[in-house]
């Protein structure tokens, strides 16, 4: 069994957190800023000192290679990423990180012999706060996004993800795309839901993402002085834009327990406190393990919009603007990870992700799964996110053991 | 009987509506702009052609004064305002000051004696949409608000109404108060609403406008993503904000027929697709002739509001922003009207106002009343905004048969 350096782990997690730190010990890093170029530069720093093959591709993705005893095996690979959200938390995406470098650096103290080469990455611009889209990193990588197309995308100061890239000087020559087929891909991450928590468990093997679709309502009503218009003469779009937003409350406790539905914009105009509400913008995000219950509640929504609209005399557009089906994580490697939670003796159980992680495009490409490990009270993308650290260390340690028997397995016969 | 001149009133209400015209056949002429200069020097010429003595007052409202037979008797006031809402409709204030000129206008062609002097007033910044408060030359005028402050009231550029009222050259020299006490002031104005069009009718005496209240409600959740937050964990300030709007709406049909409840503003925030919203920020609007219901709709509203942010275990703030008692207008004025429409042969109701005007203000000073006449589809505060010009006339041919019953009165004994 392979025994990670906990200080050691926690100490450079300490450090790493103080690069964008916020008042209130959060992280306030975003993509390919300033801060993030000091980030960039202290982890490849850390590569260096283990003396790995350190490549950085036209995306700015950050590789560092250790070779394994078989120069012709195929190479695991490992990582997460190293942006934040505006002023989010620290463990979101570093912890992954930095669970692969203290994976490294304890094989490397240890002497553990590997079969196959490991390769340890940042992706950029997982968040997709600063530039859209989230995912750009490994989205390109495994040709989801066309890398000239990405490089062009600018941030709300019209800035290019290429000129961000140049003025941090991470911009590689590096191909962004595998040189080679890997074995596999292996993320830590933490949960950002609750489910953990609320088992009391500290490792999640994640089998899977949910699929989702994400759909736009526009609600047209009229304007009416709030004061002369009698109820009965009104056509408010806020009324039916509020009906849709409880039925699509409700619709989540109809069809499956694993399905999550939110409204999470909603904006009305012309928003006059003596005005009745004209239209009303809406999204709604629907998301399942199931791609049949996503299908079916897309339906059901159509139809309550419907009946909500009707019921007030409005009219509305309802677009589908998104629909991804659900990721099957490998389950090979989600074996691995139940194996090493099992002889690191961590709690775990094997679960699915609501959110998309890098792990998700990467599985297009090789065999991918992830660790998840709790976060307090399920809180993410703020500061006050937290993973009390006995958590977080049984997840390394899972971490390191099913990197171990990834990269030491013979290849398929 | 007094007879007005339809067509003349036609005719100046086509010249008048070219001034801040828009391209869908509404009117754009914001308070102290340069449109409304040029509709005020318009109005201006106007009141010379008739030989009025003309002032003008420092929150420049301009006032015409036709003498009468009696130099001692205490004068009738009429008149609205000329200003408009961003892209509003040409009826809105403007068709009441036009009633007012044509009924100048019929007096002295007619040579139609009264004991009393009849004054004639365009009231600045009705419309409240460049500088606030809305009402602000009536309110100033009655004591209502302090001149010095209201004055220096700015708008989004940061221009004061002072300087506007200079840029203009209407920052008049005359005290901004009634000079002398008025024996009654009466406004012809558009409903706004659909009363009268549902009732197939051409004039309204208005007796009162309702009393109201509003209130600011600001609901605090969590901030959850949207994907791996399970339904039962989370704390969703739209949801519960939703449920308030949804009670508002059915809470007035539970309380009077005369009731109208409003939710016209709604922001929430952080306002992102796969993020729940974690705050909500929103006004209700309740109005009632009667002052007590709408005391029992506040009250049920906070029972509402508190069920609401219980079921989705939120906080929330209510702040009652402002409350207002509802208007009787004087017996007196409103008889005159329903006489003046019987003797001139319009259908008419007697009725009471969902929304304040210049007259509410002026009542507190004087006997004033108002006459409405119909809007077509109860629309206002558009381009759309439509009063079928046979309506319109039979308006102001009540209007001109009431003012001359008012300037006829002798004094009370």
């Amino acid at each position: 069994m392979v025994t990670i350096d906990a200080k050691r782990l926690e100490e450079t997690f300490r450090r790493y957190s103080q690069i964008g730190r916020t008042d209130a010990d959060g992280l306030h890093r975003l993509t390919l800023t300033e801060t993030d170029q000091e980030v960039r530069d202290l982890f490849v720093e850390d590569l260096k000192s283990l003396n790995l093959d350190i490549r950085i591709d036209e995306i700015g993705n950050i590789f560092g290679r250790k070779e394994g005893t078989d120069p012709n095996a195929e190479p695991v690979l490992i990582g997460s990423h190293l942006d934040s959200q505006p002023y989010g938390g620290r463990f979101d995406g570093q912890l992954g990180v930095l669970s692969g470098l203290e994976t490294l650096r304890t094989f490397e103290d240890a002497g553990i012999e590997h079969r196959r080469p490991i390769e340890i990455v940042n992706w950029t611009n997982e968040e997709g706060s600063r530039f859209k889209p989230a995912l750009m990193g490994s989205g390109t990588f495994i040709g989801e996004f066309d890398v000239t197309e990405t490089l062009q995308h600018t941030d709300s100061n019209g800035v290019t993800v290429a000129e961000a890239l140049e003025q941090i000087g991470y911009h590689g020559n590096e191909s962004c795309e595998p040189r080679e087929p890997y074995d596999s891909y292996l993320e830590l991450h933490i949960e950002q839901g609750p489910k953990l928590e609320e088992a009391d468990l500290s490792v999640g093997a994640v089998e899977g993402v949910f699929g989702m679709a994400w759909l736009e309502l526009t609600i047209h009503g009229d304007a009416d002085h709030a004061g002369p218009s009698p109820m009965h003469s009104r056509r408010d779009a806020l009324v039916a834009a509020s009906d849709v937003v409880s039925a699509v409350r409700r619709l989540s406790n109809r069809v499956a327990a694993d399905v999550v539905t939110t409204v999470g914009e909603l904006e009305i105009s012309p928003g006059s406190i003596n005005v009745v509400p004209a239209e009303a913008r809406l999204t709604i995000d629907v998301r399942s393990y199931d791609d049949d219950t996503v299908a079916e509640l897309v339906n059901r929504v159509e139809r309550e919009v419907t009946a909500a609209c009707d019921r007030e005399d409005v009219t509305y557009d309802l677009d589908e603007i998104w629909r991804i089906p659900h990721t099957e994580f490998s389950p090979r490697v989600t074996q691995t990870v139940l194996d090493a939670a099992e002889t690191v003796e961590a709690d775990h159980q094997a679960m699915v992700s609501g959110a998309g992680h890098d792990a998700t495009y990467l599985n297009e490409t090789t065999d991918a799964a992830m660790i998840f490990v709790p976060s307090v009270d399920g809180k993410t993308h703020n500061e006050a996110e937290y993973t009390e650290w006995e958590d977080a260390v049984a997840g390394a340690q899972t971490f390191a053991e099913a990197t171990k028997q990834l990269a030491s397995r013979p290849d398929d016969v």
